[in-house]
């Protein structure tokens, strides 16, 4: 994990003259040989429509530990060193000549992808589909890790005063989760089965509980992530990696309870072995809602699901999400979410906030790294 | 608002000889002439699918005042005396021979309609529209309101030992308020306008927080129900009848916040004024459900709703909420509803119970109608 | 009736030196006054995202005639002098810098509305509810009825070679057929009732046959309507205007046969006898789809509405429809439209086509003003 | 192939003396030992809700191919001697006494499933889910491959006297496509791909194009079946079976034509290659229907689906569709479909019938199994 200074610009955004008592604009890579460093890059000129903002803080996600790591998800392969991290907050030092919406002081949530704005899916309220997004710290893209930041001011949503920006670096991961829960809306008293219990997983359950689920269940194979999930109120199963997939899904259906068959399943690890025993546990006619992510190719008991009608409902980040979600957690509509977030360092450490990611040992939920004004 | 015993038997079920230590099977009646009266009907027999109930509390529902007082609602018009009452509970007493779902002991909440199971509606799933209903207290169907019931026992779903006889028989209007939710269902952080804070206005309400909406807003002509409303935790509106619908739509989207203006209004009053200033209030795109009942003929403004795409969304009854309602109330998964319940009168006082729900100035919310056992 | 030519320029776009050939700008105008008249207006200039076309077809919309007779429609007014017409295809003659995706010699079908394109109605999906839309001949905007136009590019949509331009500018309200159809869409087998045979009623039953709805039957009160109909293979009911709306509703029932109560009714009068009766035609549980414009206030029977779970739902333009009826038209996909157009006259006497329009005895369906190259 | 009559009677129904005509009540049996027969069975007694029916015509379904030779599907498993057959029409001969609707010489449709009309999914209106159903030629229960059948009265549906009795047993393919269109109802002028031209793909593809699908392409690997399919008007395209899955899905989309990649596929086949060439082929955003029966486990490109938010949705029969597919196909909704039965054999010869099935060089769509009056 070194931390050597690179001298390319990889599609950094246009170059301005730093003002004076602006601090060094690093920014934190990973490069297709996945060595994770940081590097000063130049102060960035920002367009007519932009805004030019100070990124206080930023949530790791596991996305980035992926691109870091594997140097790819699927398709998408970290061919030239890029900038990761796309949770962010921060404060609008400066805006465009055509921005009327937010001014220089504003404290904002940065929206990561911007799309098109003309294709179908853009035109058709799906701008998530958009081919021509561009996503922070999806290859090319680079992220929002980095002190200063040009970004579109369509794509900052301003803070309350009583919102700090830790808070509001969890707006993505959260919208995440709301997005998921929009695509396979959960009815008041239905019974909802969430697999897997990391940051994804617990902002998944706290939006299936706001939509009006009940009951719901949480599993994980660690009993520190369960302990969350208690705390936030939820029933927790234990999940044993070495239980065959119909044996685990009887468990799940135990731990449910009794006229309690989960009508819908969020599973948000990823594990096939998760994914097929969700497929059973399920009640026929229900839906599996794959949040977490997969390995490249997954068996599935599809003649199975068929006799059941059982479906596999897939999502994709977020659309129009952002708004409402900076309104929800500002008015504290989750309760308390502070406690998700373990661990935070400063810019300086962000290598050192990757390495605690992956001790499993730290018992980590989410892992911020934050910049002091 | 006489109370003589009459003779006739008037549609009640077949009569058995009463066992040792049964009561008087008291029935509370309307007549076509708008006389409320209780009368002794003979002691019930049950069919083979059927279970004797001693019904222990009802709630008397609007309904049931207008059978009472105007005789009909709509098309449905009491043409012979009929038994009052549809929102029960009670204990079992006897099974016909071939139940096996229910036991006698069990403590019941009794769903009033029994609908053909045989139309296209009821295999279809939409049971509360089958035309072959059999409806209690909806004429010339007789009601619950007696001591003694014959019933269906796929009709009646045992309650927890932590249930109280007066919460199951609030399964009902909570039912026909999750039936609304259900069909117009808020999404998570969606704001919602409640209109009327009656016990349908807050049941519902109350589903409607459950399902996710942010923020609500209740509204009414009485202070004291929303009194009601804000010790549930609901945003509050007083309505100033006089107020025209432009200037209430106005209060209306002032009282939502900015950028919260109701994409759902569920309309709980049933009055023309409050239904046209929903209109107007709602978001364009919106949904109208009307909950509450209105008069035959409303004078609609369609122009402007086709301009703004707001449609008008009805609702009847319910259908497959029984259960699940039972299980929500039992788990006290809407927090406390036993206030909703103001007022307690015994079966034999049961003409008092509907006179003090005529009184405005006894600010009652839900009054029931309970027999010991 | 006049046409006197005035002198005020009227909100048209930013004025260019008319190139060599040119013939004069003339644009057909509605007057505050209720004045129907022709004006040249100066040659258009265009903006770097426009395309200049020359407008080679427009058809006559109900609404053009509101505008001019009624001077509003809703609250919608026409306050000063504004340029008639939205259902327009032409050729292009030049094309802004910027424009990449139209070239000169073009055909073109135009889509009369531009939204904002960064609303939440526009980034969700639905700009037909954007409410900073520039609507062709909606008041203030400008119409589309003059023989030079400069248009955005993206709201052109090339035909092919085998369309003519009478096709092309059916594109409109096929869209709006469309629309409607897919707020409330038929399934394959579906009985719908299609109330009126107008321009809109019979675009409306060939998009829901497209749709799969069957049987589907078409009523109107002229007979030479109901035999266009006919000839389109529809089943048809002649309303006596003196019937009352039960019997209607009745008559209705009756002329779809047996077990075939329609499910969905698309109405397309307006009026709200014909309004009151679908409610009453239309089966328990089903949709009325308000298409035709009806008189500000509407007297709707709610009570019965509600007691049968019959929805009012509206709808309003549409959206992402063009690209796709292009090619549907062009596909022949709803068979030889060609006959709706029953009156062709050229731009010079579009006042002539606006007097046949309001002639009964005329027997028009769509009436269409053309320019010849 | 062995034909040999066993002695057991195998879960038929009750035995009635046989009137005096009545022929040798032939049945269709497999064992679990995969040997195809015939056996004479007892006349069948029918029951107060049932109908004494003599069966007149049966297709043979890719699933009692599947039962006999592979012994099962899935979970359900061939354990003791099973009749055939569940695609059936027939004529009534007796009634039993509680019978109102059906009347002894009625001729009808037979719904093979018989569901418990009392749990969960049958009271929600998906009665296909009950798991309590008894669904003919799924093991343990017998089929209607046999002369007289006793059958719930319920599950009868009259003919039309223009529909002959071959029409009248393509009700159950034209019911499981309908059901599949149903699913995931394609809008009008949307493009879908139909992975298969076997009696199902065939059947789905009218379906929808019934719905309004356009353009529609239909693919397979014989060209007899893709002869057929252009027949019946459609796009087709053979598919190399050697291809690599993103090849395929590049032909697919090129052969759908410009503009118009597949929103939907219908999935018709159950081979695991043309799976995933569906997924890859499909619209971002797009749904899988899964229509065909699959092996029991699939690998499937699940990142690649949840990066596109491609969906997998099954259907399981059908719920509904009987009465108005028996009333689609009397009016000839979806043209001459007759062509579709490409073999016919007597009862006597019911293994004949099933030999062909099996000989591909024949070129069956549908063979069907009649009996003489």
């Amino acid at each position: 994990m070194p931390s050597v200074a690179h001298t390319s610009t990889n599609g950094v955004n246009g170059a301005a003259p730093a003002p004076k008592g602006a601090k060094p604009n690093i920014a934190i890579y990973t490069s297709a040989a996945h060595e994770l460093y940081q590097k000063e890059i130049p102060y960035p000129e920002i367009g007519p429509d932009e805004c030019l903002v100070h990124v206080r803080c930023t949530g790791i996600c596991a996305s980035d530990v992926h691109f870091w790591r594997s140097g790819c998800i699927g398709d998408m392969v970290v061919r030239k060193d890029m900038i990761l991290g796309h949770e962010s907050a921060g404060e609008v030092l400066a805006v465009g000549e055509h921005v009327t919406t937010i001014k220089p002081g504003d404290r904002v949530a940065i929206e990561p992808g911007v799309p098109c704005a003309a294709c179908k899916h853009c035109v058709g309220g799906r701008y998530n589909l958009c081919p021509e997004v561009k996503f922070a710290a999806t290859p090319p893209t680079d992220g929002t890790l980095r002190r200063y930041l040009a970004h579109p001011a369509q794509y900052l949503f301003p803070i309350p005063d009583n919102m700090t920006y830790a808070q509001a670096a969890l707006v993505e991961p959260f919208s995440v989760a709301l997005a998921s829960v929009d695509k396979c809306n959960p009815r008041v008293g239905q019974p909802v089965y969430v697999a897997g219990a990391g940051p994804v997983g617990l902002a998944t359950a706290l939006c299936v509980r706001a939509a009006g689920a009940s009951p719901i269940l949480v599993s994980d194979l660690e009993e520190s992530r369960l302990e969350q999930a208690r705390q936030l109120g939820f029933k927790t199963l234990k999940v044993d990696p070495k239980m065959g997939r119909d044996d685990l899904a009887r468990e799940i259906r135990a731990a449910m309870g009794e006229r309690c068959t989960p009508e819908i399943v969020f599973e948000c690890t990823g594990a096939q072995s998760s994914i097929q025993s969700a497929i059973y546990a399920v009640e026929d006619g229900g839906n599996i809602l794959q949040v977490g992510c997969s390995k490249p190719e997954v068996e599935l008991p599809l003649a199975a699901m068929a006799f059941r009608e059982v479906n596999i409902v897939t999502t994709l980040r977020y659309h129009s999400t952002w708004e409402k979600m900076v309104r929800l957690l500002g008015d504290k509509f989750f309760g308390d979410v502070d406690h998700l977030v373990t661990h935070t360092f400063p810019l300086e450490r962000a290598e050192d906030a990757f390495k605690l990611w992956l001790d499993r040992s730290a018992n980590a939920i989410k892992v911020q790294i934050v910049d002091e004004s």
